[in-house]
């Protein structure tokens, strides 16, 4: 059964925040448009890796012949959301020389001292790679906000700030999509939980993951106002469960994939004569 | 039948170079210590794919705890050798939010307005990080060489600005690995001519490949002097046989495995209490 079958709906559709979205309404736990248990999610994640490899390779192509095209993952969620699998088994598909990734953590002094787009600007994706923001310029109305590190008028500026900029990066040629992993409270304390239960994943745990798990709610309001004020026609949200992780990699998977797909990406022609070479190719 | 029984003998030992070795004398399509053929080479390299990954996040994860371990895999060879499938299926298997990619192309403007080693050391990995050189500082020794880019003397001082420059890498925490996988002037026209054969591959040919190909000797001296004057004990060369594409892959594979075994990683211990975190996760 081919990968397609298993989608009832398309899942982009169902996933995309639009109109009257509420955040507090979507159900961690559900597998939008997705008719199949783990096992078939798992034999669709491994039919599309092989689909989003050809067609990264593709994009790659057009790179290296003057089409301007790239593509850019922004992924946002709480601890233990599954960010991480993602990018392994997601983007792990997709060949690292295409790949530009990009991990964002707590700003340097550096980064502080210039507005919070510049460190995000440096690490846009170039003409024919697959850009991934793990944490992204979304941490500055998010953790800024529920923390308090920038007064509300600053966090006001900063979401037009974020629309003026993925505008511009939109029209120069970067599909953008933006997915926030949605966890339910009860999953993410299990995970963390089997980070302290198991030795070999103590390194994962950080005592400031439960520091922020106290501020919930906070966190899920900021969200909704981060949906409310950056989901826009050239810049989407897609908000997509994540209390299974075998779901939430086939729709990213598939994002991805529609996004590439929607670029109608030919194989470069050639710019020389073919004939021409093979002549001097022989000769050598 | 696990990976390790198909090796004979410890392919890094075999391949790496040291005392007289000479680039000539070595055989294109050889297919050294691998007792086996290309679906055992297949399936040696599967199994290879989950211990690397495996090691790689054991690297990871040292560098999230202070270690200030890295590991450097340095590509260079002719075109249509065979570093985009290296590159693909032996890093590929490792999680992209730890594998620091860089491709070296021409170097623009700005670079060349700088010492050759300038846009190099700002792409070297970061703690806990595998780097992978696609071709390297090394274009500035073998082009710059073959084409007369820069004179003699400056070629002999850049030997000298490598080995140095590496020492310091190697003294940092970094381990570092120079491949150059070694194919045959037959095996290259058959892989260009498949290029031209096939117009989904027409974009990977560029007229300059036969240009290049037809300075094919004085490419080889020029590979031979690198080896001569920059194989050291910090930074060893490794000339893989590139004919069998499948053998290149799990040869590098084996590589990168014993550079980072060669770490002997353990998982970080916590560094807060685990019972007080699992305390205050439960009343969270």
């Amino acid at each position: 059964m081919g990968r397609e079958t298993y989608w009832k709906s398309d899942p982009d559709e169902l996933l995309r925040v639009a109109g009257d979205f509420r955040l507090a309404d979507r159900d961690t736990g559900a597998t939008p448009g997705f008719d199949g248990d783990k096992k078939d999610g798992q034999k669709a994640l491994a039919e599309g890796a092989g689909i989003l490899a050809d067609l990264q390779e593709r994009l790659f192509a057009a790179g290296t012949h003057g089409e301007r095209r790239s593509v850019l993952l922004v992924l946002q969620a709480m601890d233990t959301a599954g960010k991480g699998g993602i990018v392994s088994h997601v983007v792990g598909a997709m060949n690292p020389g295409g790949v530009r990734y990009a991990g964002f953590k707590k700003p340097t002094p550096e980064e502080l001292a210039h507005d919070f787009l510049w460190r995000v600007e440096k690490r846009l994706p170039a003409a024919g790679e697959v850009g991934v923001f793990d944490r992204s310029h979304y941490e500055d109305v998010l953790v800024a906000r529920v923390h308090e590190l920038a007064p509300p008028d600053e966090i006001e500026r900063r979401y037009r700030a974020i629309n003026d900029f993925e505008r511009e990066v939109s029209e120069s040629g970067t599909t953008i999509v933006k997915v926030m992993l949605h966890l339910g409270k009860d999953e993410q304390r299990d995970r963390l939980q089997a980070r302290l239960d198991e030795p070999d994943k103590h390194w994962k745990f950080n005592p400031g993951d439960v520091d922020e798990r106290l501020r919930w709610d906070d966190y899920q309001e900021a969200y909704q106002l981060v949906f409310d004020r950056t989901s826009t026609p050239y810049a989407p949200w897609y908000v997509v469960p994540a209390d299974h992780k075998w779901y939430a990699r086939i729709a990213v998977q598939h994002l991805l994939i529609d996004a590439l797909e929607s670029l109608n990406l030919e194989w470069p022609e050639a710019d020389y004569d073919v004939e021409e070479q093979k002549a001097r190719l022989a000769a050598s």
